[in-house]
């Protein structure tokens, strides 16, 4: 089988493909192909299984993504997005490439035709939900975004529920909760802290924390955010009925509680490398995005959330081991 | 002031350019120039006041649409749009004016720059939900729009809030219900018998009833339609908040009270006329639409549903007179 990965440069995608080229198969059936496309041609270490092509390019443009379809893959993850912060500020490459790249992706298989209706999964985010939030947000809370990338993907699956209405393609979409521990270096974006305060003194670094402790946030590990788009990849989408995207499960947890399960997995010392330093916007930002939610569908459909904080760190641990091994 | 309707030749778009002719102002601001724009040119009867501008054209087209801009309406009524029916036969067309009209049309605006913001009064649809349905349904109800219709118009509403959070237009959006009578010949919207089992034996011709009595359905006369588009353009939109469309108030009636209305109102003779001949086609298309709305926020803002169905007949029965003394 063919798969294709839009977004393979990026964390998730990265993980994704190492993932598919270690197991070569998805779903019962032998992988041939992954082909991976970014915006940054990207780049894997050997595979031993499946052939990897690596393309850089634009999904801003109609025609670069038609010519990506007519390979016809089997299963194409589109995990490409310009992120919230970005897309706020740069609001015509947000458009262009979270709502119009995610149009010309439906458009392109539409036309393909002669029975093609490949799986799709299309990365959303809970960013499509906006406060003021009720204490769990159920399946059948309301999209309000609050930020144009927000609403860019509130688009997004508008479209691929009504794509997959018409029979143009089979799409299971998945909203992420924030991934955590982010591997590599610290970044800018206001929910990077989630990902510091375990990462840095992991490493031997101090880490700022711009939070109270008892802010609650919903989370999930980057082998979690796999096992999600390996599912939806998989799953028996019809029991999706009409409504073909799906909050994910994560765990709802607080900085303090984060804090607790460091000291445990690493020990007092580890945790004391962080250092509060109160920062009044994180604080607002971080005031308006959800807590928790009810991910009863998403359960019920076979996705599996984190078992708790400990394993999540501990995950981090075991992936940075295996990198210094490989990378030296 | 300077209006610009766009759908200004459809039913309800005459209404309102007829309504702003005859009372010359809006809002307590006197009308200079109403801009008439439709896919044919809009013809209207003499006007004593405002100049009209008539003009044919195609809002799939950004040129077109950022020509008309250029005049730098103070209101913009956006009312056109592919209807429910042919946007689900003629796919690449529905998405062409509904979603990428749409789309043009707040490009356009924020184009024109320069602190040009105006009020864009958005006409969106109940087809935005979709069932299963709650008894009533209200505000907070999430959108699963069930054809490319309602999912065109729900993307309507997405990009109407965040052009409007971000500055670039003061947007607001109203929900309308099922336009009950619609004057004219009937015609073949799955719709279509709710206005002619009104609209027929008033007029001496027989109707043709395909559903049962006790289907329940939401309706507003046009003149409420117009009444709603009115508040939409002067009321107070900072009310809104984040969420800048809404249900607009409706009667929710089923046929057999729709029917006893006619009896009071015209007598039993007039009734008789309609022959009942169930269409199961129809019956099941009228079975997955929705039938009672809890449509509070509207009622707190302003936006006021007729009083009754007999009133709503009165109405019809004085357009048609009207109409009479006007044409012959």
């Amino acid at each position: 089988m063919r798969i294709l990965i839009i977004g393979a440069a990026g964390m998730v995608g990265r993980k994704l493909a190492e993932k598919l080229m270690g197991e070569g198969s998805l779903g019962g059936r032998k992988i041939d192909t992954i082909h991976a496309f970014d915006v940054i041609e990207p780049s894997y270490g050997a595979s031993g299984g499946p052939q990897i092509v690596s393309e850089a390019g634009d999904i801003a443009d109609a025609a670069v993504v038609t010519r990506l379809i007519r390979h016809r893959p089997d299963v194409i993850f589109h995990l490409a997005a310009i992120v919230s912060g970005e897309a706020e500020v740069e609001f015509d490459k947000g458009y262009a490439i979270n709502m119009d790249g995610t149009h010309h992706l439906l458009e392109a298989v539409r036309h393909e035709g002669e029975g093609y209706c490949p799986r799709l999964v299309f990365t959303s985010s809970i960013a499509v939900f906006g406060a003021p939030f009720p204490g769990k947000i159920d399946d059948d809370f309301f999209h309000t975004p609050l930020t144009s990338y927000g609403t860019q993907k509130a688009v997004g699956e508008l479209l691929l529920a009504d794509y997959t209405r018409k029979g143009f393609i089979d799409g299971v979409g998945i909203r992420l909760p924030t991934i955590v521990v982010r591997p590599g270096r610290p970044n800018k974006a206001a929910s990077g802290f989630f990902s510091g305060i375990v990462r840095e003194p992991l490493a031997g670094q101090e880490a700022i924390l711009p939070v109270s402790e008892d802010v609650r946030h919903w989370v999930a590990s980057p082998a979690a955010a796999v096992g999600f788009l390996l599912h939806a990849a998989t799953m028996d989408s019809a029991t999706l009925g009409a409504r073909r995207s799906l909050t994910m499960p994560g765990l709802s947890i607080t900085v303090g509680e984060m804090i607790e399960a460091l000291k445990r997995v690493a020990g007092e010392e580890t945790a004391a490398l962080i250092r509060r330093e109160p920062d009044e916007a994180i604080v607002r930002i971080v005031d308006g995005w959800p807590r928790d939610f009810d991910a009863k569908r998403a359960e019920q459909a076979g996705f599996k959330a984190d078992a708790d904080f400990d394993s999540i760190i501990r995950a981090h641990i075991a992936d940075e081991e295996a990198r210094k091994v490989a990378f030296g």
